[in-house]
């Protein structure tokens, strides 16, 4: 951490600020400039306040040196992390896909989804059994009955299942069904639920904030992190920008630059993304052939029957092109599907 | 609703909109334009699934044109909302001030600051005992020790008490000690605890997400609207932007874009919209100037001692000024303080 | 400027940054910490390339210090710039009235606009006569004819003028007439036309870009004083966000930030901010109660016959109701209108 | 265009919208609502003001139905534009790379770069002469001796030029040397620059302002044809967002978005979207992989002592690899590069 002094400081308030650096148990360190002073921090900055030092006399700013996760961080563990979810490595060379509804409609919709794409060789499965509608007259998800379903799919074709938990109460219920637990876009700073997911040592695939820095995204897995679960999975699903166009924008860079911060798997959510599905598989490509360690993409039997989602969900058929489009780009950047 | 065929759609694919809209019971209008035929939906649209049409051949788009919140719209209720809090009325003529600092820290802190304002003549005092923190190393606030202070806090000045509940276990707790139950920037999509205070039936402030439409602020009050608590007070208090210079950008407009389309009183707190308590004062005049009906701000006795949001707090000294430059302005729009 | 070494970064690759320093004609101070060297750059580092130091090898980043505008800056000029208008003061005591139509459309709409202005005591005249539009299908400004309109409006009511030059071109035409240039804020960062703006001598009027920062509005402002002119003043107009409900958000913010940073005054302009003429007397209101120096409002005597923004364009019996509210709120802040 | 009347409106002011809709050379249809009446304007909706119905008594909003560009829709020209340059066709099979400094700094620096990539066989170099930069205390580029050196370049190695134009007096000393004339991010809605351009005749580059929608981009492309010049080239660029980790984000979604509304060709310049060299060959990937048909990228001999955007830049080794990189998932996509 940095402090620097206003030009124009007086010698007592940079004394003020030596001081309190020497108080909270750091070192300081002083470079005299021509318009400013600067003082260094020297010591582990992350658990202090800034406004410590920046509401005392003669401070201009507070400048942040480190990046404040720490377990998520390749400085911490430099080798990716692998998460085996039920036979299949997810962070490895093998991009995984996972597929499936919106939501859990009925068991007819849900077999038929499950059963095609277990022969497309998909390896994950996603159904959201709880879900969080921004109306609260829209279809709010099948909820317990939606877990059977998903037990029962899991229990015919084998396929692992993710979905969602929307309340740290949900937890234990959804952990019975699930291989993996979904934290969704919605609720990544839901600190309560981040620290059950934490607690109950289920592999968390966790959805960025469509208004989430990345930064702020690995802080929410920080806290999974922190409370003890390594298995994280991050998943980047479109950002909120100014373009109407698309519901969100694709924040592709994500791939790359979480790729570069930490050793977690990344995701690609190019349905919530998009909002369309005419323009999820060439997304999908492209996350691929960014680097992405995985897909996770809605499908549905009928999409305009759909109760949520349908404009962005693909057809079976259609899905099983993006299947092998993506198998192209994905050994043109020495992986498999 | 209205459906716009594609230029060139073919009388099948018109027809098969027409018989759709009949299906689900409404009526169908077609205006056949030089361009492109368009389809009246007659009936009440909120229910119904945009893609059970966009997605049908022919369909290039679909409009609605009824906004999707109805018990908050002012089509529903014509006449201002005015809650009752322990003797004072938010939404009616008198602007209501609500200030505390952001965490409860410790007894000699919450009290200092709770005389020092009932003195000053605010109506409710803020301090939070649970606190959503974005990095699990911060201060996560005294929890269920905070809401002990709160309440002889309470007992010993008179003053009505908001703070905040960050999941549905906790609701019963807070509402315990609380005259308002606090539904965090954050939280604002959590559905389960909008549920939750739906439910427990106390006065409701929620405070637009930082990455929330005020059309998505609007739905969310519907949520508690829905489940049969109609005490619902909306607070603007920044979003997320481009601009870095502020922590957040406030959102003034929110407050008559609101008051015309809601009931709902409106709250503007300026110390979560700049980050900076030098620009606090100028900002809470400028809401009150634009008809905010009340105001939420953080104050600290000594805010570089504060152990979350010092940067953005008030000393009490300032904040006295505040409440007498926001008084003139409050006059100069015909209002009280 | 501080350049950050990455956590281990070699003894040789640090003296590699201390060399570039001293190069480039700096001192270097080192301070070495528990995880991280640093090393202050001592010197101006206004026109320094961060990127020379931030792609040397082991260093991790580069953070600036000083802010990058100088001329516009408070440290270089402590009082509040006032820019004389034939008359008026622009940035004293007085709240400075811009109205007018948003295009020069004919003889008749500018008198009856003009005259009707002038009774209620605005100081000056706005219209476009060249105008920059989003379709090259709308209506694009009367152009040439537009100014000699607005010459004879000034000639016949003894208001100012203000008006927009969109190229470098059209500078010298525009001063021949205009009191005070805009620039539009489509063309914050048309540099070639700060230039000829900047060399112009004409007092300037400045619009924030939509998407633009208030740093790099205040470093278009750097590229005129820099030419020499002295005469700028700012306008905030609204910034692009993911709101939908109005057309721009304003950021009232800006107000008291600017003024906290520049001496030069600072306009608001709630009819683009807002695109509807409902909310345009409360953001009115607002800005005076947040210290704007003046406000730049559209009016036109029947909006819905206007050919350009006649959605945000206030009828002339309400804008003569908006100067009355907006009078009652600068006497609030101790300011005349 | 439809008008949507308030719920409750009088039947004259119905009236008074039909009688309107007539007068404006259009015809009305009416569909009876149970909550509203809707009103479709049937006739080419793009020449007309919203604000004509809008403000209109009993009127809630107006509805746009057709996309405001025509020439550069693929309903006007359903087949992809294919532009020749200088022997090579861009909008074709083959996948065109542009590559080059960001500005023109000497003449060495330009002629090794160019001979390097004459060998990697890249097809089109860029380099600035003129640079818009935030700073005036930023390299301005050396203007005409920037030219000179391009023209050198070309007739030395054969390469195709593309450069920025940043006022319409300087089109056409920049049509002498260019093959393709650059309309800059910050420039896109300089109307005055695109009337230039569109009159030069020349092949354009048109970047995608930072802040501006898919449908500005268009539009601003909409000004050049309607011009008289259909040879124009989209470039994404990167939007702002509130992301701070990469400088700009790439909308990649822009490339089967655009494709499905234009038939023009589209490229994407991950240089000034990520502004970090680290991220640049896993974007040029990703473009290819969603269909991009172009890169622009930028690279320097020596990107420590680039005089602009040193931090972007590939050092001509490591695009070396891109190259190859880029070629392996052109195939996959079934292109050429």
């Amino acid at each position: 951490m940095i402090v620097v002094m206003k030009s124009g400081a007086a010698p007592h308030e940079i004394q003020g600020v030596v001081d309190r650096v020497n108080e909270l148990g750091f070192r300081a360190h002083l470079s005299v400039g021509e318009e400013r002073t600067i003082i260094g921090v020297i010591g582990d900055e992350r658990p202090v306040n800034e406004s410590m030092f920046r509401l005392m006399d003669g401070v201009e700013k507070v400048v942040r040196i480190l990046k404040p996760f720490k377990l998520a961080s390749r400085d911490f563990h430099p080798q990716d992390t692998v998460v085996p979810i039920d036979g299949v490595s997810v962070g490895g060379p093998r991009v995984v896909l996972i597929a499936g509804p919106c939501a859990v409609e009925d068991r007819e919709q849900l077999m038929e989804t499950a059963y095609a794409l277990k022969e497309m060789g998909v390896h994950i499965l996603r159904g959201g059994a709880f879900k969080p509608r921004t109306s609260p007259y829209s279809f709010q998800g099948l909820g317990e009955r939606g877990l059977e379903l998903l037990a029962e799919a899991k229990a015919e074709t084998g396929l692992a299942i993710v979905t969602e938990a929307m309340a740290p109460q949900q937890v234990p219920l959804v952990c019975e069904v699930a291989d993996i637990v979904q934290v969704g876009a919605r609720n990544m700073q839901n600190f309560s639920l981040l620290h059950a997911v934490g607690e109950a040592g289920k592999p968390v695939l966790l959805k960025r904030g469509m208004m989430a820095t990345m930064e702020e995204l690995l802080m929410a897995a920080e806290y999974v992190l922190s409370h003890g679960n390594y298995r994280v999975m991050l998943c980047e699903r479109g950002i909120r920008t100014f373009e109407t166009y698309t519901r969100n924008t694709l924040d592709i860079s994500a791939v790359p630059v979480l790729k570069q911060f930490t050793h977690l798997p990344v995701f690609i959510d190019p349905s919530h993304a998009t909002g369309n599905w005419e323009w999820v598989t060439p997304l999908a490509r492209a996350a691929v052939a960014a680097g992405a360690d995985g897909l996770i993409i809605e499908v549905h039997p009928h999409p305009d029957k759909a109760l949520s989602d349908g404009a962005q969900s693909l057809r079976l058929d259609r899905f099983a092109e993006l299947v092998e489009e993506v198998r192209a780009v994905a050994q043109a950047v020495h992986r498999t599907l």
